[in-house]
């Protein structure tokens, strides 16, 4: 055992590009010994193993390699999170450290407290993480051991979160080369909703409203290189998605109301030839981009 | 003077990114022998013959070595267009050949029904063009010799415009490199409409009604790889994209009606948590966006 180990035996529930890049650059780094897969489907848990993502396989809370697990990394959808716990706590060890790598936050700090009470203890052992990397392609043969080095991983401590829980928690991202910064969950999902959710929902909508045109089809063959990067996030999984919009709707549809009032005024700005209107905004814009650097 | 030469003496109105590119493409394939440089700005015009972008600069439409033209490029804001040919067009040579490299084209052959009684036969000799190449960079010093090398240029030919006229563009878009396609100014018009002059008035939107929210700056600077695609072309020129979304307002508001219905449905169906409608309009834009190739 190498001086960098963290975790003797961890679970990943969810191993495909997120929690299969999270074992394979865990396993690279040296901080676990052994490594244990469950997956809904368990041809994908036999394809991680056969890609040496996990070292074994779990069929299902009933098998008895659970016992020693000291950590257990989800990777699943959020929606997903409290039907799995409640199936894979009463057979974890009561203080076996939880982290997460999900895109919304305050939900999985409510789904915690709805938990808490038949699981005393589980908000103090579950810290709520999210790794700001990712991509469209999916599943285990996705996974990339550097994934995650050099992206910002944002870490959302409740007030209950324990101390040395949220530092070996940060050990283990630190050591798998991601970035680390903090703050609420709230601040955390109205930041995303912003930067990462609503663009998502547009770039969505945007294709999805010029394959409605008889042309549309035909139209977007022809896109070019604005049109690649603007669309590239549409084409994201969609069952994912549709949990982060569902789960973050309060912060994404706040967001969406701004950002329709600002289409109205340009629409405005077009329809009336309000040229200076039109260059104050698109001016704004462009200032602000033509000067923004990826952190 | 080689073989490949289609022009003797070439005027290029606007030497920025465009123009610029389309002279250094030009002289490197030896297309042209000799490049003449105009732009409202003379230090712009300069700056061109100092980068080896031209090989002679024309202060403006009195420089007596306007004379022994044989053809121009436009490449300056389609809403120039009248202005500066009002200006030229009387020093010109009366054969001499005129291409551009506007973003819209319907507009163009507007404009030119409006000229041909002041210049009759200028709708024979003027091929409308429309490169599809770019980026958020201006200036003489952005261009570069290979900007429109395997580039899709759109070629919009009049009923009037000559047969002889339309070979030699012709020729010289594929000298430097580009793709050809054909259609109507109309076809056209719609086409770019959708799948580049919305996503770019989306981005600009998106920036602009970020960036009103008190932490908006802030919550930018988390951003991602899918906030950094989704927004490069927000970078662009607000007086270029000021000009293109006044210029091809009709197609454009007509797609960007079908944008606004589009998120009030999906609005409406994370609202009543209509998981069905939702996974049904991100997965149609997912299936499309995923098997996407650029031409």
């Amino acid at each position: 055992m190498g001086k960098a180990l963290i975790f003797n035996r961890m679970l990943a529930i969810g191993v495909g590009l997120i929690g299969g890049s999270i074992c394979l650059a865990a396993k690279k780094k040296g901080l676990v010994s052994h490594v244990l897969g469950y997956s809904r489907k368990l041809e994908t848990a036999h394809e991680a193993l056969k890609l040496g993502i996990v070292d074994e396989c779990i069929a299902g809370p009933g098998d008895a390699n659970l016992r020693n697990v000291d950590a257990v990394v989800l990777s699943i959808p959020v929606r997903q999170y409290k039907q799995v716990l409640t199936q894979f706590l009463p057979v974890l060890p009561p203080n076996c450290l939880i982290f997460d790598a999900g895109s919304t936050k305050s939900d999985v700090a409510v789904m915690l407290n709805e938990l808490e009470p038949q699981f005393p203890g589980l908000k103090s052992r579950f810290v709520l993480a999210h790794p700001i990397a990712g991509g469209e392609s999916h599943g285990p043969s996705a996974a990339v051991a550097n994934l995650f080095e050099g992206r910002n991983c944002v870490l959302c401590p409740l007030e209950q979160t324990s101390v040395v829980g949220l530092k070996k928690v940060e050990a283990f991202w630190t050591g798998i080369g991601a970035k680390l910064s903090t703050m609420n969950a709230m601040d955390h999902d109205e930041m995303f909703g912003a930067v990462s959710h609503l663009p998502h929902l547009l770039a969505f909508s945007y294709v999805a409203s010029v394959l409605a045109h008889p042309k549309g089809a035909d139209f977007m063959k022809e896109g070019g290189a604005g049109y690649r990067d603007f669309t590239r996030i549409a084409a994201s999984s969609p069952e994912m998605w549709a949990d982060i919009f569902q789960n973050n709707s309060a912060a994404l549809l706040n967001m969406l109301g701004a950002f329709e009032a600002n289409i109205a005024s340009l629409r405005q700005a077009i329809e009336s030839d309000d040229r200076p209107a039109l260059e104050r905004i698109l001016g704004q814009a462009a200032d602000y981009r033509s000067q923004w650097k990826q952190n």
